[in-house]
């Protein structure tokens, strides 16, 4: 009677400055940078931090060069930014980018919805995207990899056969992701089946599954996740869509399971404290709320 | 690349009647009567669904007999009650009920705060308990189980070694409870290397770890746990305490990965919104909120 063995160590990409902030109300440029400046100090070495997409647009996500520009650097610290096309991805290169996001969507019906685009289209760009990149390694985050609130389920060979096309148009990595909260242990087994476990995966909370999800994706070999510092995020276009897994909540379980992110819980809670005063409300994240298992009560 | 193999079958005790809404604002009989038979109707057939407390100690619990009353009866349906003391156990075998529960905790601080008795006082008022149930099976709720607020991580020899107590002094099941969210896959694995498998688990999402501490226990073999409909209650005593493990987030999970439970998930999610409409609040539990993963887009 044992646990399977989990992998010894789990490279975590926080995507709170950038996926988590877009859909709240603007947060300056000085502020998005203190809040990635906390990241790191609390060991958060990977980190999407900017989204080069029109300030029109994405009012949240204005100035993602000026905030390039301004970010804690050191040679073990990797700044992702997203880029929804070519011209994206030009605006991108002419800042210290260490890799580029690419959302694309394995049902058609939610690609139109988020991006106005057929998936070939989207499919056309991320060819440029890789063009434009060069040297820098490309991510294309697969949405709605275990389901789609438009088609239902998505075919496992279906995800397989749109991780190689993308890998022969030239990213580097891909993520599945479970953009509306689909995603069952289940399901993430059939996908793993047909993908292999060198996928990273970004899980919400959306039907509170993100923290089983990763665990049992864990369980399976994958060692690569998209978090959300506070469990900020979520998709506009999915009913009763809630946050991304957050970072704290997969910290807390992996720093108990003896799995090493390098990453301090403790420093960690005053990154999202502070996710919690930029956005002013309560955040998803219980682990941010009730404090690591360790505060016992009395304040030892 | 394979997940363990989860049990068959997998029995779900719903406290929500009793332990869910004992924190909230008195919810008259005839309410609570009504939603038990939403749960029966959901195919529930566990539900620990009254306390006979003091009503002036806990005006939510009053009206305890009058409601098992009036609760619909069939030959598969249980219905639990939760005794605090030998009284209570005399005023419940008044009752047509099923099983008694009682809470004791394997925190000395926190059974001093609870119920303001030293554990061994607790465990005489369990001997008195079973001896006044007779035949009714009493099961003992151990608190604290992975660990207390006060006293951090409680050995789990030292769960064993209590729950062996306990059905000495003629419990029939014992559960270890989570009462403040500080399992973890790790903890619970490591008890139940001492106690066996043959114990319930009621889980907390205080830490939002309800879910996967379930998961991991199935894997291990664990077949019975508490949850609560809507995700409803929490221990006033435990800084930051959230609610119980939501039935229909278990429900939702287990029905995806083909564990049977007899429990219909769109008339259990009925049973949710009436709880919603009860405590006049949004609940706590995703599943409720989202709907399951089949409701697509549009409707459908």
């Amino acid at each position: 009677m044992a646990l399977p063995a989990l992998p010894a160590v789990v490279v975590i990409r926080d995507v709170g400055p950038c996926d988590g902030l877009q859909p709240e109300a603007p947060v300056p440029v000085e502020e998005r940078v203190r809040l990635i400046e906390a990241l790191v100090a609390a060991g958060v070495h990977r980190i999407e931090v900017a989204a080069f997409v029109s300030p029109k647009a994405v009012p949240a996500m204005a100035g993602a060069a000026e905030l390039l520009a301004q970010v804690p650097r050191s040679a073990n610290v990797h700044y992702a930014a997203l880029v929804p096309n070519r011209r994206g991805a030009e605006l991108a290169m002419e800042t210290e980018v260490d890799e580029l996001t690419v959302t694309m969507s394995l049902s058609e019906g939610y690609n139109r919805r988020n991006v106005n685009r057929s998936i070939d289209e989207s499919l056309a760009e991320v060819e440029q995207i890789c063009a434009v990149a060069g040297s820098v390694p490309v991510d294309a985050v697969m949405s709605c990899a275990f389901g789609s609130p438009y088609e239902g389920d998505i075919a496992p060979k279906a995800v397989a056969a749109m991780e190689g096309r993308l890998r022969d148009l030239g990213c580097a990595a891909v993520t599945c992701a479970d953009t509306t909260g689909m995603a069952t242990p289940r399901r993430i087994e059939e996908v793993l089946h047909e993908t292999g476990t060198d996928v990273g995966l970004h899980l919400h909370e959306t039907r509170g599954t993100g923290l089983v999800n990763a665990f049992a994706a864990m369980q399976l070999g994958v060692d690569r996740f998209d978090t959300s510092v506070g469990g900020l995020g979520g998709s506009p276009f999915a009913t009763g869509a809630a946050g991304n897994l957050a970072t704290e909540e997969l910290v807390a379980l992996l720093d108990d399971l003896g799995v090493h992110t390098g990453i301090d819980l403790d420093r960690l809670l005053e990154a999202a404290a502070m996710v919690g005063e930029l956005v002013d409300r309560p955040l998803p994240s219980r682990v941010a709320a009730a404090g690591p298992r360790s505060r016992l009560a009395g304040g030892a």
